[in-house]
């Protein structure tokens, strides 16, 4: 099987700094990806060694199945937007796109026009005159027009309100629904794209902390309240990953697989048990070594 | 009653654009409030009136009963942060604080001193060479440490990880719990902080499009689903935001008020009744002239 995306014990030091270490993972063609990770985690790290932007100390990296290092061919199928954009700053919007038009052999101008009408860009403005929103939507544009194999949105809503960022979840998914590519979308504001999300990477401190499908991860994160020493009893030897009392009533989050029977008996004994969302799972597994309490 | 603000027929034009225009609204001491509206509603310029940093056009504003402008009393009481940041580009973090800890009256140099070891923020640095992040965590110490009745949070995330953004959450309403002052939140990342709202507001083209107190837009806000005729049968007559298909099957979103008859009837029909997020809501109440369709 030939993956989208293929390391073998990624690492990169800056200096001393371990900022990558020991990454191993295999992202599947025409799945989209959600990257994870806290402030200096790694992500743009790990997303500059995929796109050939740096060298790794070591291990590999396959694009497609091919080394990425000085290989047009495997870097013609990769589009990435930042959060910071690559445009040159007197370049008009218009001449952005024609750039970009030509950098990417499957560009679809026709898509193009249609999200240029749908954002209601300026085209005739240059870059540097456009508001931190316009700028995101331009790369937003620039990422799904390219129908780039291997898509890459790197927090791409900076300056986007919310009606502007649901229109770019709402035209993401149309257009993977339509043609299907791989996608990864790094982002800090998980509750809101945790469902387009068909797999989750967290890392941590430069390590994968968590990869797998999104519909596992929900299976196994929960809430659990009631009675303090009913929930203490029934989250014995399960992974508590966080925990609050009011009183005599106690919150456990866990992660962990638990069987219908050990769901069943906790409701029986009065226990409240529902599902934990994606963003609070994420603060929980990687705060830890944050920033500690008041 | 004295409010802590108060504004009457407001307004400013900028050359021939009205940025605000007949803004009307009356805001309680001690409440925290969600200052809601697309890129260019008029957030920021209602922000800065209020802060007397601009003059109006039309209209007048009271804080605390007296007029903010060339008020050293009324602007004392009022502090702003802002997405930008308001320090001096070459001054270290721990001046920045000096200087705001002489220039607010209630400032609180314990809390600061709490807040700088949660963020572990390192405050040797100079302004200029902190990461976005970091400049947001100064802000929110700035804010909160403040305890300046009237304090404005004006998109104070920028820059932060989800840890990071729940960390300010969970310290602003610990801080409030202790001491409560008025509070005006500004945000684009609604769903994130709609628990922490009392009230909200939202602006949509300079005007007020919305002022109530969360717990009552809750009560009227609703998605409806079920077979197509039935759902359409039971939303005569309400006010309908949304609206969406999938073969036979419909969903409505309500904004109106619905009686427990009508919501009985509804789920007796077989439709399934739930709430609608603030930020669905939001969406659906302003994007309307947004982007268009594709």
């Amino acid at each position: 099987m030939t993956y989208a995306i293929e390391t073998r014990n990624l690492g990169k030091l800056y200096g001393k700094t371990k900022a990558l270490d020991g990454v191993s993972v295999a992202l599947q063609e025409n799945k989209i990806y959600g990257l994870l990770g806290r402030n200096g985690a790694g992500k743009s790290t790990l997303l500059k060694l995929l796109t050939g932007q740096i060298f790794p100390t070591t291990g590999e990296i396959k694009l497609f199945g091919e080394t990425p290092y000085e290989n047009a061919n495997a870097l013609s199928k990769v589009c990435i937007v930042r959060e910071t954009g690559t445009f040159l700053k007197d370049m008009k919007a218009r001449d952005a796109l024609k750039v970009a038009s030509t950098y990417y052999p499957n560009w679809d101008q026709e898509l193009a026009d249609r999200l240029v009408k749908a954002f209601k860009l300026d085209l005739k403005k240059n870059y540097k005159s456009l508001s931190l929103g316009m700028k995101s939507q331009l790369g937003i544009i620039v990422g799904l027009a390219s129908r780039a194999p291997l898509t890459i949105f790197d927090e791409p809503y900076i300056g986007l309100d919310a009606p502007g960022r649901q229109l770019f979840y709402d035209l993401l998914l149309e257009e993977y629904g339509e043609k299907p590519r791989t996608i990864i979308l790094s982002t800090h504001l998980i509750d809101e794209v945790a469902n387009l999300f068909e797999e989750v990477i967290i890392l941590e401190q430069g390590s994968v902390k968590l990869i797998d499908e999104t519909d596992k991860i929900k299976e196994k994160a929960f809430f659990i309240s009631g009675s303090q020493g009913e929930v203490e009893r029934r989250v014995k030897g399960k992974q508590v990953i966080y925990r609050d009392t009011l009183g005599k009533t106690a919150v456990a989050g866990v992660y962990d697989r638990l069987t219908q029977e050990e769901l069943g008996s906790m409701e029986a004994a009065g226990l409240e048990v529902g599902p934990m969302p994606l963003q609070k799972l994420f603060i929980y597994l990687t705060a830890e070594r944050g920033e500690g309490d008041v």
